[in-house]
């Protein structure tokens, strides 16, 4: 099934938002087996937006549409298909009490304007807007299907799940494609490639699984995707498959799917009910506020220091003045002190101390901008190292923050029974 | 002049990146006085690309393409259009020196499909690559202007300020049209857009400046626009409107164009040398990181505590035991507590305290989940403010951390002498 993502909105032409929209649906559609072969966008136009509509219907097993379903004049998708597929707006009695009933419980008044929303192109099905008042509609017209979704990310969203999904349904194509990503950190790309290549035939396959890498900063992705007719047989295969890759490159894998690096590292403290405490300088309170990303975060998390000055690195931390004299507050030593001095005034069994300089100012021949040390006081010991990121001032910050995390989950692996 | 501004690649149509490039270069192009009209897409397939570049020369009279000048097989673009514009590919020799040059910078050697790079239709212009190795091309077909860019945007960017921009100058339009964003926190859009309702006329336009509205969440923007064929008169019609908005919406405003909120505050601290120290519980070390990405904090920034027990609280802090017990951990006696010990310990002038419940669990029915308090302790005395934010956790954390950074500046506002 070929598939069209068309956009309408000055908004989206213009450059002022970004059409994260058509990157969603994309994997969606994918995800269902469908192609999609066009990403459009026009403003609000209606010559442009009926061109656009008859070239996607054209061209395209199915259409979906997104943006101008809203209450004000720029609206005007469902207007401009109606009058380009001979299809009268006709008023949808569920979605005029639905807005109805919203604005009485705001305690305001309905405007025509409001009103206009709940009127659907003939022998349209609404798709109901749970979210928002703009409902949506779906249709065909001929062989294809034409759906329109309001701009909204989120109403959108729930509109295609909840509404859209449960109706085509039927008409998706019958291959299973499945997707397992694979979340990685501290090799890089190339190295991974390397150690992948064995296990791959000419087409870059393992197991019939199509391999990729894609970047997310500071962490990597391996993505393996199967497509089969075989419901059974394509998942055996991306089980294989992912058992192999992971076998290939043991530590380096910290997770799958959406699963973060800081998620990743609560989990397994929660889990062995340890508790952890952080002392950070250059990374300025990231590391923390990463973990307490998470929910939960609060049963293994018992505190941050953010030691920007070293008065605060001695006061707090019990960092000596000498060390930092002798050292200066970039060092191995004083990143030790730092993690021994949270670990024992906090009372946690893991503390981490990061010391380094995030520039852009700062940096000296010795020790450039991008230098930091890392370490990491456990029962089982303590570890250190020097790292060199030079990136700039906020990418700094999250590659630091995620190799101290990384570092505390592979003592955590190292040492299971602690 | 019409744009239509073109992206080739499976990874954009299948949705797996959202496509940035699009919205960067329809915002520059507008800024030029361009009209931006469509934006599409297309896999890396021949029959559709070459459909696509056809159409695009057709309908616009400027065409920017992103994405395939790659050396993998999967990179079509140029290949493609040399064949639909019977333009023959051919060895651009610069372009050529400089990829031999970074392959042997590297130590490595140059594979054939490396080389490939090198070669650009018949008769176009090279656009260098200031930053990868692909060069773009740009030619007129007819009287189209042709550019094609790599898709990564870091050297798309360059490409195009650098070598692009330059020469497509003689062609653009003459009005100018300039554009100023108010950065703005602390006041909902609806209350806003009251406010300058009485300073606009018909066309919702102050002075000839067109008035927007755009969230930026946790800040929301007020965004004004003049074209003008005169380009004196629109920076003073910019200027003028721009003076009356601030002077309606007075301290909402706390800063203009990029400018982000915890840049405005260390800008403050800075200019009057004062010092700031944090103490964080629900927002978990964002703020300090939040007030540590800005370049120059370590001058006014002295230390953050991120107290998530009530341990660390007590001890860190000097919060009593006796409050916790009597007011919970969430109160305003905590807050100012927390504000006043982090002032105190950290010999800071101004003390920030927060405590609240970001959720999803550990709320209750008096204090539910999105309850907040913030606190200043701060030379002129001291403030404290229970907040409901009722967003999910990391948008609690922004909104949170914001609303302590906009107090900060408020306080400082109101006593210019501190």
């Amino acid at each position: 099934m070929i598939v069209e993502i068309l956009a309408t909105g000055n908004e989206v032409v213009e450059g002022d938002i970004v059409n994260s929209n058509a990157s969603w649906l994309a994997q969606r559609m994918r995800e269902r087996g469908c192609e999609v072969r066009f990403h459009t966008a026009v403003p609000d136009d209606e010559a442009l937006i009926d061109e656009a509509l008859r070239r996607a219907v054209a061209r395209a097993d199915l259409v979906l549409v997104t943006g101008g379903l809203g209450p004000t004049v720029d609206d005007l998708t469902l207007e401009v298909a109606a009058r380009t597929f001979h299809r009268p707006l006709q008023v949808d009695e569920p979605s005029l009490k639905r807005i109805r009933d919203f604005f009485a419980a705001l305690g305001r008044t309905l405007t025509p304007n409001q009103e206009k929303q709940a009127q659907l192109p003939q022998g349209s099905t609404t798709l109901l807007n749970d979210v928002g008042t703009a409902p949506g509609a779906y249709w065909r017209e001929g062989e294809t299907g034409l759906a329109f979704f309001p701009g909204v990310p989120k109403e959108m969203q729930r509109m295609f799940e909840k509404r859209f999904l449960p109706l085509i349904e039927p008409y998706l194509g019958q291959e299973t494609r499945l997707r397992k990503v694979l979340r990685c950190f501290g090799m890089p790309e190339g190295q991974m490639d390397q150690l992948l290549r064995p296990l791959q035939n000419a087409e870059r396959e393992i197991e019939g699984a199509k391999v990729g890498f894609r970047v997310r900063f500071p962490t990597l992705d391996v993505r393996l995707q199967v497509a089969d007719l075989d419901a059974a047989r394509a998942q055996r295969r991306l089980e294989t498959a992912t058992a192999k890759v992971k076998a290939a490159l043991e530590a380096v894998v910290f997770g799958e799917d959406d699963l973060s690096l800081e998620e990743a590292v609560v989990q397994i403290f929660n889990d062995r009910r340890l508790k952890l405490a952080v002392a950070e300088s250059c990374t300025g309170g990231l590391l923390a506020s990463l973990i307490t990303d998470v929910p939960g975060a609060s049963l293994c998390f018992l505190e941050g220091a953010v030691t920007y000055s070293n008065q605060a690195k001695v006061k707090r931390l019990g960092v000596s003045e000498k060390t930092l004299e002798e050292h200066g507050a970039v060092s191995s030593e004083v990143a030790l002190e730092m993690a021994q001095g949270i670990r024992r005034t906090s009372g946690a069994d893991f503390g981490v101390g990061i010391t380094g300089i995030a520039g852009p100012s700062g940096g000296s021949e010795t020790k450039p901008v991008g230098t930091v040390h890392i370490a990491v006081a456990h029962p089982g010991g303590e570890w250190e190292q020097k790292f060199f990121f030079p990136f700039d001032r906020p990418r700094f910050k999250q590659i630091t923050a995620a190799a101290a995390l990384d570092r505390v989950r592979r003592i955590l692996l190292e040492k299971p029974t602690q």
